[in-house]
């Protein structure tokens, strides 16, 4: 084996491949960028109509990312190789590992992988589909069909490859570290820049001065924005500016000094620029006319050619045997999920097809893996079924005179559907006498219909988020690349997406996917098996869970139950093999959840363990065979143990400091400019955790445990592994507290306050858990709403309403009789007075915003909106109160007598609606004895009915005086001559009509 | 002839090369910087004992030099490529030249001549020697032997090759400009560059806030010395910080926002920042311990090998006949002053050295080149003379005793010089006898005598600036490559700086420099007549006249006299051979001291001209033959076109507005931030004008057209041609009046009033062009004392000296009565009041500096330094006077009855000197006739002189009492007994010595 090639000598190579290849070679940029994205050579030239296609270094600085150069491979700047091919070649991924040849990378020899990845930058305004690359396990590279940037649609869609060319190296010279990395000239990547790796990690995170950074930020922003005002813009020095200000509030980030809400901020006014920009950049180049258009120089040339768009035949092939019917959609990698809902959704539209085409067929099996979907049918018939259909003319004496001719009227009927008038014929229909046209429509060949069919078929699949490619502008979950429809041995003629349809496949990547053409449909699943694809779902998730559990048992271990994880594995290869790794046991000693989350969540490694214990182990599936499976063990390892060592520095650094140091540091992060920093919040969830601990009726002892817990709540916030690991917010807290002796309930507190994190997540089992989430929803909400960010139609950037849903939920679950306004006046307590000037106003919407989450929850359960209406209407400000009053008068209007106690009700409030003065009641005035009969009625009732009582309380007890209220409204006159008489009549039914108040609103149930 | 390579080519051309060559390839810089020095990996890397060798593209940022993408090869945006070898490989000249023939650029078809530059960065703290790299006149590449970075002293010495890519790939593709650049992937450089470049210099020129930047230039300065203050140090963050300083006051600068005065205070700033960095890098490396002084690696190899040091041989050949001796030093090419200077050296120092090494010798002749320095000495004796010295040892009587036997004396005398007693003789010396000892010293061969001597030859050549370039630090003008001794056909042995002595020299470099061993010294002249090479410069600068005189008569025209630029035209060139090149007429509308400013100051180009008017056409002297002439002609026609293009847009840009115009843009250049603006000091100027013009007497006309002329006199500072070209300051001035109708007088005074610019400049004709001038100079020197910068021992940044002795050499050339004084004081009356809170001593000491100029002036024409202060104590304020007054004095000196006259006077002055009062003079009290006779003297005397008389007027009157108060002193006792009589005498005596007052002060004659 010949010395792999250098850090410059990989550079320059492929400079080379590229440069041959139609790409202009550009250099890195004058300015600090985070990603080679930024440089206008990508940010700007991938809008508008024009071709445009580059290569480039880019050192790329990301301060969030140093690790003070301990770290084997992350390091606050690290060196990007960006390509941009616009428009799409048709076959990029070939062009992609090419190059990774052109430098020595076989793809035989290791598992590189397409992994989904939706890139999007907030800062620019830019997103779109694609991957991550994967080299045995180590992300290299990623791979992005450009769909937006700076706000703009692209069209044509530009593919941008951004090759991490530390990482890349890495691998290419087998190197466990980046800093030992051979740079050529005979020095090392940490003898060129592992010092000033050290000294930015330093500025970034110790020294750089928040208040002067905060200043040049501002003068960035503002001459960004002079650049933009000038006639016309000056869109390169704007872009220089709008860099300037991305990289200084890196800066502050890293140093601590953003909050969350505060990121938004930025955010916004940075999108808005880079949009203002881009804006600017598009009107400049349509101002120059287009210029790269006049040319039709510096395509990128494909290096392989497919088939391409060719007339479509007129003469469908005809036969008139039964055939095997293959129908195959070649797709650049799929994601998971898409691959999933794809083939759900083929298995119901691909019989639905055929049905409505009248063809008749045998057995239909759907296939899929990352890079195809396929349709098997059996028996397909030749033709379509033929059909008879009749066609209702006129009435027969209007067709036929006197003399049984036809008139004009069945002339014209006739003519009008293609048949001969003396074919038509007289059928009687609907009681009378009609002429009806007799139309045969003869089965067409299978093909034809199929031809016609199939792009629709293709058109029907949907997908979460879809991506265009080329110039059809057709999208799709990603480009697909080849299409066939084969019936028998006979090519199908279509077209979708430029795609012509034919009979070669594709085999798999690791034997670099060879063109296969296929004689016939049968011979599908035969190409598939020589190239070692399991094509089926179910036969590929079984094949990997025999495989892993083998492994896992071969060291006395087992798989954890992760099905999830299982069927996201299953739908990431087409050759699935399974792989055993090893790592340090040194890193058992980190805590359980941090291992599981690298190894599931960043690698989707299966973790091993024995008795509930993690083993030194791990489970890997690749894409591929078992050649080579010891390099592809030692590059995944390679990739955990860096990750690990991350995790490792982290724990370290963050143990060497107690929860209460990290609480100081919060100081420093802004939540919100108004609403002060992250610490002024968690003191304010301190103070607010006493009184509802108070509301909820804990005991001292929890109490005190809620109020520990809420001092170290935001804590962890400060520590790195959370910093770095977001998802394991609240799980640091608890280990963190647990390692430094807290109280068992208050740690899991800390970690019971995030909960429920998501939809379907698990709710906090302990009171003090409940009590501290409430506190920092509560604050959150009305402290935003108080700053004017209450969540509008489209926007929630602060996650308000699932805030909001999460009181609902947790109050439902805990059977809490807890008022919404009392909580939310303790919140308002301890926000800044500042911002409370209009607080009567705020806490109103605050309380309308958490009862409105109770009504989608309610409605989400499947509740009737009018009953849900009606019970929130006076029980929406205790959660729970309003969920069970729901139920019951779900339950109740569910009973046969329903619409009468309704209707009866009803009319007491009808007549007594329009009259605002509350009359007095002096029944013994009234010489009616059917009203001393209802008022009787009512004592009863209202003797069993108060503000508290519940729906089955009050229609308990108001049923049963419903019959009452019918007779009196039968005998009595309740609007008497006299005045007296009919005050206290209507006094009476005034009463009754407010015996539900405080309970339920009936007036908003239907029937009412 | 194959395509030539594209511009994208090139670079990777270049990176493979040097590469190849042991370089590290680095990227550019992640901060917008002026040129590729400015990259860590030069500016940093080049200090300390480490070898560093690297190569890499930069794009460089240039506000100044932005053209609005109007001109063929200038634009604020140029793309270096750096490559820095340090040490010194021994042939970096070889290696460069080995990359430019890699891309294509044959070293044969063009003339690449290395001219010299001395480069500097005040901003960094750096400079180096070495040269422009022209290729057909066009400046290709910088190559520098860098002695300074950031203000620390370089050992080893890097080399510097910064190339110029567009202007080669120019050369290399014959493009007119750089926009027709073929880039490659099928684009133009105007396709991807020319919009961007437009934008920037609108906002360099035209948008870019002054306050913002002002502001952001103060944070960025902060930051640095925040990181600089660090412990320890953050080099980097701190070095990024500074090149954002530069780059914002560059932009600073190109928006005219930069006074002349606030420069220095930026420069002063930048420069001790950069040297804070510099020492902060060094004690970072030393602290690692220097890592790469471990590994031998990472070295540049040499593509030549080259005679090193061998062993000094003991024993020196031997001949007996005489011979011609030939002493050649191989250097890189020297500067054309410095080859005059050695060639006269040596024309001393070798006739020197041979005869003090008693070495007989034929004629002796100097040559030189550029790239040779050679001494060719006719019949050299083969041995040196032998000698007899006799050395005196102790008396005779000491060193024998009675018996005539030699003492211990004797014995040590006689030991100590090597000799045996017996050899001693007795000598009459000195008027005794002693023992002497006779010493007889051998001729040695004249090889041995030359090896020791040789080396002291070269060392003892002196240059205005040298450089170190090896291990042995010996400084010379340009690195020596090889040296000759050839003693007949025998080689001398010796070495110096590290270079042995052989018979091999170097060919011309249009040839490759071809390696050519000399079989003998008389092989010499041959050898080089066969490479085309004339070294004897009269010779060469005989044959350039002779020819580019034929070329201009050969289109009808004749060379202005220019024999400075002949001189500098002949030690630039080995093989001249000149050429004629045409431009287009269009251009001779441009003013003709444009024309030959750019010819001739920047091109080294002969103008030609006919009847006093320039033609267009103009003669160039390539270094080569006449092979591939018409390619040479072509490539210089294109850079003279390329540079009058330059010119001819500054302007039409300028005369498209009035002088008045530019007069406004003066508001916002700075001159000084306690002075104001440019255009304050110009109307301080104006207002000077009027007082100064009625001082010397100007009539009604001259005293308007000089306040025009001040109104004006600096608006075309504004110019962009002045900016560009600062030396035509005055005279665009003057042009531009002209074309806008301005009195011719008022035009020339414009023009006139910087003059003298350099000390043997012409002066003010014109009395507005006097007055104007000493306005200017006035406020200057009165303003910037007040604001405290006087000149300091060793820093004069605002060159004030030299202002203050154009007012003396003006005031002295046009008699004019002139009173310092009162000039100065007129000229604080226009000061702004806040500046001269300290007035009499602020005036004092500008008074004090300009007659300090004025005896400078004095002692340079050669007046005796005592008689220049006598005239100047008491005429120093009206220099022209004092002028009159030393000439006069000195005349006075030299009669022979000098010294009679002054001690006459001295005596009265010296009797008189102790007392304090005036005593009262009543001479008919005096008995003694001799004072009656003395008083008709003295009141002779003193009707003839006043305190304007000259100092004839006084010695006219006084010479003739001389002998009168020599008689008194004779005849009367000044201290008679009687005090009314002596204070008679002493009062008469006071008077006389009093009568020069005003005139010259005798005291601080010599001999008083």
């Amino acid at each position: 084996m010949s010395k792999p090639l250098s850090f410059q000598q990989v550079i320059l190579c492929f400079q080379n491949y590229w440069a041959e290849h139609g790409c202009l070679i550009w250099q890195p940029y004058s300015e600090k960028v985070g990603a080679g994205t930024a440089n206008p050579a990508t940010t700007l030239r991938v809008l508008g109509p024009e071709p445009w296609n580059v290569c480039y270094v880019e050192p790329s600085y990301r301060p969030d990312d140093g690790r003070y150069a301990e770290n084997p491979n992350r390091m606050q700047m690290h060196t990007q190789l960006q390509v941009i091919l616009k428009p799409d070649p048709g076959n990029p991924q070939e062009l992609y590992l090419g190059s990774l040849e052109a430098i020595g990378i076989d793809r035989r020899k290791h598992d590189i992988r397409f992994v989904e990845d939706n890139w999007e930058s907030p800062a620019l305004g830019s997103w779109g589909l694609g991957w991550q690359v994967w080299c045995d396990g180590q992300e290299i590279s990623q791979f992005t069909y450009f769909q937006q940037a700076g706000g703009q649609a692209l069209d044509p869609v530009p593919v941008e490859l951004t090759y991490g060319l530390e990482r890349i190296v890495l691998v290419l010279q087998d190197k466990r570290s980046v800093w030992d990395i051979d740079w050529g000239a005979g020095r090392t990547y940490a003898d060129v820049l592992k010092t000033p790796e050290v000294e930015h990690c330093t500025y970034d995170f110790e020294s750089a001065d928040v208040q002067r950074l905060t200043e040049m930020y501002k003068l960035f922003e503002a001459e960004a924005r002079a650049c933009l005002s000038h006639e016309p813009p000056l869109v390169i020095p704007a872009h220089d500016y709008v860099l300037r200000c991305s990289h200084t509030f890196n800066v502050l980030d890293a140093r601590g000094a953003v909050g969350v809400t505060e990121r938004a901020g930025y955010f916004a006014k940075m999108r808005d620029l880079s949009r203002q920009v881009s804006g600017a950049y598009l009107a400049q180049r349509q101002r120059e006319e287009y210029p790269f258009l006049k040319s039709g120089e510096g395509r990128v040339e494909s290096g392989e050619s497919r088939p391409t768009s060719r007339p479509l035949g007129v003469q469908f092939p005809t036969s008139d045997t039964h055939t095997m019917f293959l129908f195959e959609i070649g797709v650049e990698e799929l994601p998971a999920g898409d691959l999933t809902a794809a083939i759900t959704q083929l298995r119901e539209l691909a019989p639905k097809m055929l049905d409505e085409a009248r063809l008749e067929h045998g057995e239909i099996r759907v296939y899929g893996t990352p890079r195809r979907l396929a349709v098997l049918v059996q028996d397909l018939a030749p033709r379509q079924k033929s059909v008879e259909r009749q066609v209702k003319g006129p009435p027969a004496k209007a067709a036929f005179d006197s003399l049984g001719a036809p008139t004009k009227a069945a002339e014209g009927f006739a003519r009008g559907q293609g048949v001969a008038v003396a074919d038509l014929q007289v059928q009687d229909l609907e009681g009378g006498k009609y002429v009806v046209a007799i139309k045969r429509e003869e089965g067409q060949p299978a093909a034809q219909v199929l031809a016609e069919r199939l792009p629709n078929l293709i058109a029907a699949l949907k997908f979460d988020k879809t991506m265009r490619w080329n110039h059809t502008n057709v999208a799709f979950s990603r480009p697909i690349r080849w299409l066939i429809a084969l019936l028998g041995d006979v090519v199908i003629p279509f077209e979708y997406a430029g795609v012509s349809g034919g009979r070669t496949t594709l085999g798999a990547r690791s034997n670099g996917s060879p063109e296969i053409a296929l004689q016939s449909a049968t011979d599908y699943m035969d190409a598939l098996r020589d190239q070692r694809i399991i094509a089926d779902v179910d036969e590929r998730r079984a094949v990997i869970q025999k495989q892993i559990a083998q492994l896992a048992e071969s060291v006395g271990g087992e798989i954890s139950e992760m099905p999830g994880l299982l069927d996201e594995v299953t739908n990431m290869v087409e050759q699935p093999t399974a792989l055993l790794g090893k790592f340090e046991e040194k890193f058992l000693a980190l805590p359980r959840d941090v291992l599981v989350t690298v190894m599931r969540k960043h690698q989707q490694y299966f973790p091993v363990q024995k008795n509930g214990q993690l083993l030194p182990y791990f489970v890997a599936v690749r894409n591929g065979g078992r050649r080579h499976l010891d390099w592809v063990t030692h590059g995944n390892q390679e990739v955990l143990r860096a990750r690990f060592a991350d995790a490792e520095f982290f724990f370290q650094h963050d143990t060497a400091k107690r929860l209460d140091d990290f609480l100081l540091r919060l100081r420093t992060l802004t939540f919100h400019e108004k609403l002060g920093s992250v610490l002024d919040k968690a003191q304010r969830i301190e103070k607010l955790t006493s009184h509802i601990a108070e509301m909820l009726g804990l005991s001292e002892q929890e109490a005190a445990i809620a109020s520990r817990a809420a001092h170290l709540c935001k804590a962890d916030l400060a520590t790195q592994m959370v910093v770095e690991l977001t998802s394991l917010q609240g799980v640091m807290g608890r280990e963190y507290a647990l390692r430094q002796g807290e109280p068992r309930e208050a740690a899991q507190a800390i970690f019971e306050h995030y909960l429920p994190r998501y939809a379907s997540d698990q709710l906090p089992a302990s009171l003090p858990g409940v009590v501290v989430g409430l506190a920092d929803r509560l604050d959150s909400l009305v402290g935003l709403f108080a700053a004017g960010l209450a969540p509008t139609g489209s926007a929630d950037p602060f996650a308000l309403r699932r805030a909001a849903l999460g009181i609902v939920q947790v109050l439902v679950e805990n059977a809490a009789p807890f008022s919404l306004r009392r909580a939310i006046e303790a919140a308002a307590e301890v926000q800044p007075a500042s911002v409370l000037s209009n607080r009567d106003a705020i806490l109103n919407d605050v309380h309308a915003f958490i009862v409105g989450r109770s009504r989608t929850l309610l409605l989400d359960q499947g509740y009737r909106h009018d009953l849900v209406d009606a019970a929130l209407a006076e029980q929406g400000d205790v959660p729970y109160r309003a969920r069970v009053a729901v139920q019951a008068l779900t339950r109740w209007a569910a009973r046969p007598d329903w619409n009468d106690i309704l209707s009866h009700y009803a009319r007491c409030v009808r007549i007594t609606r329009e009259f605002a003065e509350s009359f007095p009641l002096d029944i013994p005035l009234d010489p009616e004895p059917m009203t001393h009969a209802l008022h009787d009625a009512y004592q009863t009732c209202a003797a069993q009915v108060s503000l508290h009582s519940t729906v089955d309380n009050f229609f308990n007890a108001f049923a049963p005086i419903a019959p009452t209220i019918a007779k009196f409204f039968v005998d009595v006159l309740v609007m008497a001559q006299d005045q007296a008489v009919r005050q206290t009549r209507l006094a009476l039914l005034q009463r009754i009509a407010a015996l539900p108040k405080g309970i339920v609103d009936l007036s908003k149930v239907e029937g009412f």
